[in-house]
């Protein structure tokens, strides 16, 4: 559309990174007033373009214009005139456009300069316009190309895509602690409490070519708007460093070269323009994760002020963006790796804790016992909290969310977890709202599927909550759902667990790892397959043998009074209908066939709570609520039916569970755990690997 | 994946509704439990399967099995036995299952059977369940195509998609007023108000076909989560009608003919089952607009549900669901059709009324005059309110937005507008975040664009806010600005307004029609234009022409005077880059070339304030600040400088705008509006006819 008529070089000359902001420049245009009265001096950005309409302040009866410039300018006439020769004046219509640039930033304050020249009918010369030029080069850069280091004007910094072909930079909540001691979340703090603090952030680079200083008035000014100020802060270094400083040398420094530039208390602040080729260090901090009312995006400005006269704004003559996303909370499935496992020492739980060191020990893990003066009697390690992670591709660490259940384990998340690279994030609820379902053995996560062609390759969290049929019921607390939805990396399921007494997932499904098919299978309590196991005993003989034999205060039941028991037929019919109305959930959500799944011989029985409301509870240890160690897996020891001295429901979980290459631990649980309502499960925590896959590269 | 081996018609037979559903089976197994015990009765909904695992309930050594079934059932085996014959025993393994289906719906309760033998090594028979099946036809039904009518179980029903090929039902909020004494917007009462009120609601169908009452227990319940249950309410006829009744009849109800069904307070309720063939007529009432915390979508379920026993809830055994999008609020641009004018009266504007009288009469509109008793002096119709309507295939209706300036007309939008079919929405900010900037004559919309290959047919919102990199400065306040943004189908653009005294975009802009390019003129004020112009008057010898002559109260200004005030062209460079800003982001955002933008000659001053800040007001009556109805322009009577008797700038403006096809009437708002810092468009207000683009088929 513009033909270029000036004398400096062509673009084949310029550098890469000059060429590609030529592209830019029909996006860049800023309107340029011409004044025949006074020269003009203006100030101009490398890479945009000063766009001057030459009739807008053209002498009364001009026809004609010419224009001179010195050699580091480059201009362009709209629309072309038809003789080649710039020598001779051109005529001048109603929309003739002059498009002016620089492709180099100025070594001194005006040091280029243009002129046009209005001439009358008879090439009498009727005014003529001055603009004394200075170029500087600006870009504000952060990592968009996600590979965690911050490179050059990238074209896309400005908005953000999903994806292996996607861009855009990532940014962590800084929720761990650098302190130890007095800790809390470092997002809490608008300082940077120790260098080290610094990893947490996201680097971000102001670049700025030019004089030795602006001219006199111009200023950088960085900004962000109220809403995102509410999820992100920006620190600097208090220096500008020459070029190819090492991030080595800047993280020597101390807490007080780090300014705060921007804050919900300071949203525009100017920042230093230091002169020559400069390189400042920003470092962005992330305060709040995903919500329902926050996407997760944010935008960081920085303009460069043109001053008009005091007592009026400064007006912005160029302003360069970039946008981060707030890295999601992500939890980890039973078929990653585990790092550690976390259970409680009580006075009661000598004979679990024992079973469960041996089965960490053989698994090759740490174990991290909670001692009693840290739980004070609540054991219950698998509902306070979950284990998750935050990831980007300069920095990630494990991030547990505290749940709002709050029992006497309640501080231990705080005081025990948080810490240097370990994150902390809870949703406050109000205590009303909070139930046996917000306990975290309600909130679980699937391994990697794929469902109707969609990948979830994080998997699918999944919770429990009362049927939306219910006109009463028990649900997980609004705030804590909202978050889990607003992570988005891995969709949530709900399901139906309000049927149970104590209302958590984890009380009739567990997923494993396996060899073949998907990876895993997942495994659901099934009283059918409990009555048919306990039928097949009968069949073969066995009707006498007991339940529960040599356990204390525990009356032994043989497989025919099982069997026999009417009313508890009835009970475990609807209990199945209850799993089963999940499996098909599942099965669709998860996109799962009938040979995903593996049923486990589980009885439950009914209680009458106050309300005369029946609920379900285990009716032998509830061995799908087991934990799961890699080929390992710690499974409640069911005191089932002995037959030639072998339980037959360890027996049946050792041939279900062999078949995929699995080794079962059965761990006494029964008094102190599964006569309380939990097993192995709810008494126990893993942390684990994250994914290797990285959460950006979804395709959403 | 399974072999049809049922005795049955083939799908062939199937009447097209029932073909369709039978593409749907596979999505909608349902577990099914077989007991060789006792004979079960099972509720079937057509287009669902019911599946067993047949290993799951066999007798113990169980090897073979067979199927037998009334004619009206179909089943499958899978894996398809290699046998064809259905007589001789099955082979049974692990994973046998059965899946089972109906065609049509029963006439009576168990009108179906079927029945799986199992037998032993020796074919000797171990155990025997029967199935007594009743099935049902049950669907939700919205108008997910947008035809107007609700047609029969629309596939996409469950799901929303923008664009010309998209789906999904659409709903109305309640806003406007059946009443006309009393009145509130509908949706605040949780009754229907009048039988009227039905049509801005969306119909709902819920169809059934079966037996005359379903089998004991089972019931039908509507349910809504409680988020959604915010911005949703659903209202159903209290009584079921045989199909073909028409909607006529179904008007010529009674209020009480329509019992709230759904709401914040009931989130589960059950609906009743009407028997034989028969559709139920619900209405679906939508509560509030799109925000930022509200994308604007709603789900509805029916379930049918099962009962087990006293105490213990029912399991839905079918969930069908519909969603809907709540329509957005539109604006209306200036190229549309107006329809009414609305004008204050107040005791000091005879003169300008009587040049709108004129204009609004020669161009064939409606003139609505707010009277003094209701505007209490407040003569500023533009910034009380915004007209703009809410669009669905079945309805549409104008729906004003009430700025949260409240100045003495404030009363009005509430007490005049709201009414039968004219909707009414509001938000409340804190009194101390409202400034100026919240008046609605900072608040337009561009006509239809491309940008970059974006289309935006119903064009862009345009607001004027504050320099994000002012440390201080107004702002639309952010209640507007987030209601504004959520509507999403006019996506807005930000504006720089705050230099302005009053802070209102139509300062500066507006547009009017073409009849060529885009279809539209942006005009700008452009101080460079007015200078321009005073300078080629100078020149032709017209430097003592005066401005304001004639005018009392009003010292004349020569053109020689205005060129010689230094200070004031200063004061215009300023006004100049701060509108040359705003060209520059409306080119960027709305795709236009400087050949759609027209620079109107018209000069700024700057006036100092208490704060010591200093912001522009009009030098002259800001002929940007129009009406524009159709191809009339009301302008403001600027009172320029004369030429041979005419005013030059009268002459500019009839010059610029006659080469559009467009009339220019000059309206005398000196005294009664340009004093008091507004002008023609400030004062007015006009409604305009709604797009014939629809919103929903905008591609997003």
């Amino acid at each position: 559309m513009f033909q270029d008529v000036s004398q400096t070089e062509s673009p084949s000359d310029l550098p890469a990174f000059l060429q590609k902001r030529q592209k830019l420049t029909l996006d860049y245009n800023r309107s340029c007033r011409l004044d025949t009265g006074n020269p003009q001096s203006v100030l101009h950005v490398v890479g945009t373009a000063l766009k001057a309409k030459l009739n807008r302040s053209a002498p009364p009866s001009s026809k004609f214009f010419s224009v001179k410039c010195t050699s580091n300018v480059r201009y362009i006439i709209s629309p072309p005139p038809q003789e080649t020769s710039h020598l001779s004046p051109i005529p001048l219509s109603e929309n003739s456009v002059l498009l002016i640039s620089m492709n180099y930033a100025s070594q001194y304050e005006n040091d280029a300069k243009l002129s046009v020249r209005y001439y009358g009918e008879n090439n009498d010369v009727l005014g003529r316009a001055v603009l004394h030029l200075t170029a500087v080069e600006i870009s504000l850069d952060v990592d968009a190309d996600r590979d965690g280091r911050v490179e050059r004007n990238n074209p896309n910094k400005v908005s953000w895509k999903w994806g292996p072909d996607g861009h855009g930079a990532i940014l962590l909540v800084n929720c761990d602690s650098e302190k130890i001691f007095k800790k809390k979340p470092d997002h809490e703090k608008d300082y940077v409490s120790t260098v080290s603090d610094l990893k947490d952030m996201s680097v971000m680079v102001l670049r700025t070519k030019g004089p030795t200083k602006l001219p006199e008035g111009y200023k950088l000014t960085m900004h962000i708007s109220q809403g995102d100020a509410e999820s992100v802060r920006v620190f600097r270094s208090r220096s500008s460093n020459v070029v190819n400083n090492s991030l080595e040398k800047l993280f020597q420094r101390f807490v007080k070269d780090y300014p705060l530039v921007l804050s919900s208390e300071v949203l525009s602040q100017e920042v230093p323009y230091v002169g020559g080729e400069a390189e400042m260090n920003l470092y962005v901090e992330g305060l709040r994760f995903p919500d329902k009312d926050f996407d997760g995006l944010l935008t960081i400005n920085l303009s460069l002020l043109e001053p008009i006269c005091a007592g009026l704004p400064e007006t912005p003559i160029f302003t360069d963006k970039v946008v981060f996303r707030v890295a999601p909370w992500i939890m980890t499935p039973n078929t990653l790796q585990p790092v550690e496992v976390f259970v409680c020492s009580t006075s009661d739980n000598y004979q679990f804790l024992k079973g469960m060191k041996n089965l960490v020990a053989k698994s090759g893990y740490k174990l991290k016992i909670c001692h009693e003066y840290l739980n004070r009697g609540d054991r219950w390690m698998q509902d306070e909290l979950e284990f998750g992670y935050i990831d980007s591709p300069h920095h990630r660490f494990p991030v547990v969310l505290d749940s709002p259940r709050d029992g006497k384990l309640q501080d231990f998340p705080y005081d025990e977890l948080l810490g240097p690279d370990f994150g902390y994030v809870t949703r406050v609820a109000q205590e009303k709202d909070v139930s046996s379902l917000d306990s975290f053995g309600n909130l679980e996560v699937s391994p990697p599927v794929t469902v109707n062609g969609k990948k979830y390759p994080l998997g699918r969290i999944i919770i429990g909550v009362a049927f939306p049929t219910a006109t009463k019921g028990r649900n997980m607390t609004k705030v804590v759902q909202d978050f889990l939805w607003a992570q988005k990396v891995q969709e949530p399921i709900a399901l139906f667990s309000d049927w149970l007494l104590v209302g958590h997932v984890d009380e009739f499904m567990t997923f494993v790892p396996a060899p073949d098919r998907k990876g895993f299978r997942l495994l659901l309590a099934s009283p059918d397959a409990g009555y048919k196991l306990f039928r097949g005993l009968q069949y073969d003989g066995h009707g006498q043998a007991q339940l529960f034999e040599g356990l204390r205060d525990e009356k032994p039941m043989t497989v025919d009074e099982i069997l026999n028991d009417e009313s508890l037929k009835a009970e475990n019919n609807y209990v199945q209908s209850c799993i089963d109305w999940n499996r098909d959930v599942l099965k669709r959500e998860l996109g799962l066939d009938d040979d995903d799944i593996i049923d486990l011989p589980i009885l439950f029985k009914l209680e009458e709570e106050k309300n005369k409301q029946y609920r379900a509870v285990a009716y032998y240890p509830d061995m799908v609520n087991m934990i799961v160690l890699g080929k390992n897996l710690g499974i409640p020891k069911p005191f089932g039916p002995k037959v030639n001295g072998r339980c037959a429901l360890e027996a049946e979980m050792c041939s279900l569970m062999g078949g995929l290459g699995l080794s079962c631990t059965f761990i006494d649980d029964f008094a102190s755990y599964h006569k309380l309502l939990g097993e192995v499960h709810c008494g126990s925590n893993v942390r684990r690997e994250p994914f290797d896959f990285q959460w950006w590269n979804l395709q959403m």
